[in-house]
């Protein structure tokens, strides 16, 4: 849930402590040793840390702009299916016949309208690795929920599902043949939006880019205390590196955050506020109610990143 | 409203008035213990804040570009919105048999086309809070007004009747198989375009992003008058902090403003101009006049962001 | 028109002469006042322009690539609109059956070509804030000319006229369903071309970004003489600070101008010769010859920008 | 395969040991004349290698961003596909009469997602050089199989088959023309895709911006020491010079990984397991089980770009 | 034709060579002076090429970017052409009744694809400048060749023929009317990748931004001369100033030769190769064979930029 409430700061500083804690040993351990081992005294022109400075945070742009995008295709996406269930819900209530057509029409669109409430969980659910088929009682007629047994990917099996009540809603002729194709194209759209899903899950940040950009903040705050003890002097010393730690780190585990957005974690797509809003927007559409409270339940986490 | 009017000097900086009054009295204390109590003197060399002002400038340049995006698909969605809306008008106005159809069919094109205005009317109310069923009395026949009282997300419920008075117009013979179709497909542009401004007004700017660049800054601040002391001289230095401090802050106040684009700030989507915009030429389309003075009622507002 | 040409170095230099001279006059005063004023003399280290000069030179880069994007999307819309401008012909002329139709099909194919010649006119006129209808006149039959006169958004209305044409196609059994959806598609396309051609002309860039930039610029330039009159002597100092002043205004000055791609201006997007190409390509599709000499009447302005 | 698992060091390094070899032995060198060839010393100022530093650092983060963007479409490209293949897979399964339809209409489908699993298998043979056609005897029936042996480019070959197939489908009554077109549609989907796949494999990245790349970072090495041997001092200098090295060459070479997504490198786009994933949910959607053991068999290697 | 092979220093050395010969000259001068003329000696600080490099680094930047999109545009746009005319053959191919439909059928396929590749070859010819009309009586037949003779644009004029075969094909039986609607909207995308094409040969790089761009680099090797003399010694300083030089000119050259991918140069898009590729698969379609040694011919070209 994505929350504009004021973060803790000690959230914040907790997330990157043990580096915060390793550079402030470090500091105290040069600082003692410039002041009480005059011959070990080492000292750096400020230019060589500037070299670095410079490359370090056009890595760190890089790295966030990178991050940024996944994160933000992943919102998109997600804003897609929001779309595309909207969109199937309209065409499956809208595109047919408005005379009278008996029960069984009425029960095929309900059990549509709420297995593509079921297709929007599953998805959900397997893309935070949660057994994908839990939970759907609620949605699914017994017939369906046996047909999904078989699949590995279950919103795959749902995808199938609508497509053969389609064909079976032509050959009743509830719908005509410009109307399957048109909502199977729908479905299609939903099928492309699973797969980049998927994608973004699968494809791991190219890992030595990682590495990489870590490293060097290691050696750049290696350096760093021998450029800076003169200037501060020792009492102000280790409050600045701690600062200027915080900096880097911080811009660094911000985007180790953003690049995973479906990992369970507080900051990553809202997928289950996103359900809940196409349930309570889906169920309208058949007249049911739906009971809004479904959604504030998280409150206790922030949106931290 | 956009304007490319003259923006006082003083709106401008009125938007930084508290970060530049806090800059301005934190120098002012500097400069009155640099002067006085010579034993707290603290001076630091010029290349500390230029490692900081590298990094500061590429995060803010990171998030001046993703505020900027923001804002730019906002009004490429409402773009979109107009463009939809005209096609939606043409469409249902041109793709229908030319020969005499009696009242009915006359009744419905004004019908449609008017709800098609409410859309975007109601649209624009549900992105500023505003309750979103108000004002619709001008557009929306009876039974349509009832209808939507049901529903939580009122455009979505306008896009639903569309796609029914859709099918009424099939099974009349008003329109072909084909144009259904095709008329569908314009009302899924318009519930994508729905969704891409939802994904931008409930997804925040990541809160970290914001609150490191602000730290940053204020640590930035905190450091820079003991670089600047001694370059300035006591008398030039607290005008050369404020104005170094009005840049940075400004940059930052603009990428705020911008990545918030349906806040009813002066610097939003103009979406009541371009609603005015669509009521114009779709009026037109079916024959009525419109009060063209409607428009520019806001012109108190500059366009600030 | 586009021209590689070589531009005059006076027209490039008379976009920013007003800076220029300003710069030049007050480089001036700070050199006659150094020359004999000894106490005023005030100097900088080169490390505070250095800092103001990163990030000026990063707001720079931000402006140039939105007026950029903003200048190659006008351009892009328009080579769309030459697009779908000829699909439309080739639509119209190929979509219909081969046999012998008699005259009113031949006049209903050349009407048709005709008024999308006029499309793109009225367009392009109406995006400089021209009198979108005139000059029609050579395109469009009379009972066209008429109804356009009713409508403000004269480009729309002549879609709307196109829609008619279209279905009176259908009616009169000229072309199938099929193409008639197909061509209707064609028409929402430019539908769209036209929308995303005024959103770029409506929507002003934030103009406190602009505004922004400049001041940067007037604070840069003011303190730059402080720290180059001692590294250049005074004989040299007025000449390299109007070297660096050319190079940053006219950074900031290109940006200005791409930035608004439909003004008017010999660097806008060459509408009328994209206009002069369709209308070359569409008349000969309906065997009508164009004199081609119509083009290159504008020789005497070069793409400046 | 992509994995997160921990990248031994030495694997990183040993990408670019003979550049590492050759900074060290260079450092040496300088070390050792400048210890004992007084004479020779050379002595640059830091602010020289700083200038080249900045240029150096934004070709890299230009190389960084292009090679990346590569990368990705790839992986987007190879995600297209597994959404069209399932799309295929639906489609052909369910958009066909429920009726029973006999073993012919039954080996139809089965022959047709068969087909689809083994244009996945020879697109990505074919993009890493290999034999396209081997190993094809698992999905094609004996007919296909001779087919394409008289093609140069397979996946194209099988395509055709595809086409061929539907319309056979269509002239025996099991689809009808709309579903036909659908269908095809797919697969021009499909033809793109393999079409971009082919682009980015055939598309070298601009050759002199690597090579002018590499000779940038070789004179900045041959600079580098004159700069840094006084400042570390003879005893620190070597081991600074090749942790430097080692950022510099580490972006580079990352860079050249990426920016060839087709290569047979344990870097590239994971298109066995890609293939292996098509290959068990279209085996599912025709009720084959499918043995899942086969993907993990390339776990030795570690994703490392 | 891109390759990977080795280019000679020399090759890249050429392209800069008026450059290179000028800034050593000047460097020579400069030398000269300083060595003999005493009182002449000019010192520069080093900050003041710094501040310049960053800037001309960054519009370097800028302009590498847009120059490298609008390459890869270029490419995309005839790898989009390939997929289409690979879709239009097989389309051409299989969307049609599989019965026997006489010699007068196979004729139109032979004939319709054979034109597709003359569409290529004509559109590549267009594009360098050349006669576009030349060499295509070995893929069009005689009716067709006279008709485009009427044309400015050729192969507009071979889409209207395509469309016109496609409406006989309709009117004879051989296609349905979905197949027709389906085949246009081929028609459509080449129309629509023409035209990119076209707006990337027509629209020329802002004259001013190049303009400026080097005039800044002018500027700057002016100046570098004085700050780097005392630093490197008479000795080393003329190839010192040949490096930086070299570096400098060939990052512009590149952006240079990237930005017009459609001049006849060794660098552009490869259209004659992709051509011959089209041509390949288009026969194999048809049954007939393809000499495939056509390709390698350029061999003596290497890729350069």
């Amino acid at each position: 849930m994505l929350l504009k409430e004021n973060i803790p700061v000690g959230y914040i500083i907790g997330k990157i402590r043990k580096e915060l804690l390793a550079v402030t040993l470090y500091a105290a351990v040069v600082a003692a040793v410039h002041e009480y081992v005059g011959w070990a005294r080492v000292e750096l022109p400020l230019a060589v840390p500037m070299i670095m400075g410079t490359i370090i945070s056009m890595l760190l742009a890089f790295r966030s702009n990178q991050a940024y995008d996944r994160w933000w295709e992943a919102r998109t996406v997600w804003g897609s299916i929001v779309n595309d269930s909207r969109t199937l819900a309209r065409q499956v209530n809208t595109l047919s016949k408005e005379v009278y057509q008996g029960d069984e029409f009425f029960f095929f669109k309900q059990r549509f309208i709420k297995r593509q409430i079921a297709w929007c969980c599953s998805l959900s659910r397997s893309l935070r690795q949660q057994p994908a088929a839990e939970g759907l009682e609620r949605y699914l007629v017994k017939r369906d929920l046996e047909h999904i047994g078989q699949f590995t990917n279950v919103p795959m099996a749902l995808l199938e599902l609508h497509g053969h009540d389609l064909q079976q809603a032509l050959d009743n002729g509830w719908i005509n043949t410009f109307q399957q194709v048109e909502v199977d194209r729908t479905l299609t759209r939903l099928c492309d939006a699973m797969g980049r899903c998927e994608r973004i899950k699968n494809t791991v940040f190219p890992a030595t880019y990682s590495l990489y950009i870590h490293f060097s903040l290691v050696f750049f705050f290696t350096l760093l205390p021998f450029s800076l003890i003169d200037v501060f002097g020792t009492l102000l010393f280790i409050p600045a590196m701690v600062a200027i730690a915080t900096a880097f780190f911080l811009v660094e585990k911000m985007a180790i955050h953003l690049q995973d957005p479906f990992e369970s974690k507080p900051t990553d797509t809202p997928m289950t506020a996103i359900c809940a809003t196409i349930e309570r927007d889906l169920r309208q559409v058949i007249n049911e109610s739906y009971p809004t409270e479904l959604v504030p339940q998280k409150k206790k986490h922030f949106y931290i990143l």
